[in-house]
């Protein structure tokens, strides 16, 4: 029965200085790395083969899954890169000090951003402030202005329905490397969390999470591989 | 017109041992690690916007491309992992001390199985005592036993007619990150080097070989990207 591993990119040098990153193409810090590396001892000690992975296009993202591979002695797994799997795009909040955006347009407005289902941000009206949104990685993709969690599931889903789910149902075990929102995403797909329930659901960062599925890919089981930062987690719905 | 960017890996572990190393599994150095970094500089600097990344399934290639992606900040870029990209597999020289070799074979055997193109050393008999050169990363393939530069390029062939070449006829720009014989015997192919000359062909550690090519994939020009440390490139045959 395939196995699934969701690794979330560590601390970020924009998670550090508390801003709005989405598309933004920041590196992790030095903590982020460590994060990563401790990620992938975890997937070694787990004792899980795994045959494939995937990842955005997000150096974050891409170099958690390198650590952890390099960590596993598993550099040499192919790893898939899909814009699809990026961080949900924050739009004109993206840059911006997370503090000073409450201050500004009120707790309030910003919580309901950052935590409703679908209520995307202002769209980004200054995109040359932030060339690595549209860069040529993008190349041929209308790359969206501003994201709510729905339109991230609205790119997540067919992706995975298209290029990840087929190599579950040929038994692979797979490792998807990425982001908070875009991991939350697959969770809802999987879990069938609700609507109003999944944003408040965190995927923790350097902390594996191991899905065990059927072969109708339905989740029979599901843990942090770290169970000393053990979290709630989503009832299969 | 296609450009194709030839990178050989840098100081490995066995590498500064003075061991061969062949299909064992060996990790960069720190010094590995800076020739790799300074490369992805070069490769920078040379302004070439590249598309898509080929390597082998060995650590010391694969960290190498990853660590001259990450600066480059084009860690985003396709990497597609083969084995046929691997280096020559040494055969029972495997993990052998080069100087010891020497004292136990002659030097003049040594030379002949380093140095002749089509003369491969024995088999490796005891293929246990190295894993990695039949772990799962090779599941389904029909793995050598040992290889002369003859019998390297000529797994390196076909992968590259079949999986590299086309990329190039649809204009693409690529970089190929591998070892120093298959590396060679992509010389071999674009160059036209007789097979007397090959073995005698160094590509240098850490320092870029840029190839420019027609819409035929016929060589047009080449140049080592670290002028510094230029060596004589080979004529086009």
């Amino acid at each position: 029965m395939p196995t699934l591993a969701f690794l979330r990119h560590g601390q970020s040098q924009w998670n550090l200085e508390n801003r709005f990153t989405g598309w933004m193409d920041v590196d992790l810090t030095e903590k982020g790395e460590a994060e990563a590396r401790r990620a992938g001892e975890l997937l070694k000690e787990s004792g899980a083969e795994f045959d494939a992975c995937f990842t955005s296009v997000q150096t974050r993202a891409i170099r958690t899954l390198n650590l952890a591979l390099e960590e596993m002695g598993e550099s040499w797994l192919p790893v898939t890169k899909d814009w699809r799997l990026n961080e949900r795009h924050y739009g004109g909040l993206t840059g911006l000090d997370k503090a000073e955006t409450a201050a500004k347009h009120g707790e309030e407005q910003v919580h309901i951003w950052r935590r409703s289902f679908d209520v995307p941000p202002p769209e980004l009206d200054d995109p040359e402030r932030f060339p690595s949104l549209s860069d040529r990685r993008y190349a041929g993709v209308t790359t969206p202005k501003t994201e709510s969690l729905k339109l991230t599931l609205e790119r997540v889903e067919p992706y995975w329905t298209a290029e990840i789910r087929p190599h579950l149902e040929q038994g692979q075990n797979l490792i998807i490397a990425a982001h908070g929102n875009s991991l939350r995403a697959l969770v809802k797909l999987l879990f069938g969390v609700a609507d109003e329930d999944i944003p408040g659901v965190e995927i923790p960062t350097g902390n594996p999470l191991l899905i065990e599925l059927d072969d109708q890919i339905r989740v029979t089981g599901a843990r942090y591989l770290d169970d000393s930062r053990a979290q709630p987690l989503p009832t299969v719905g």
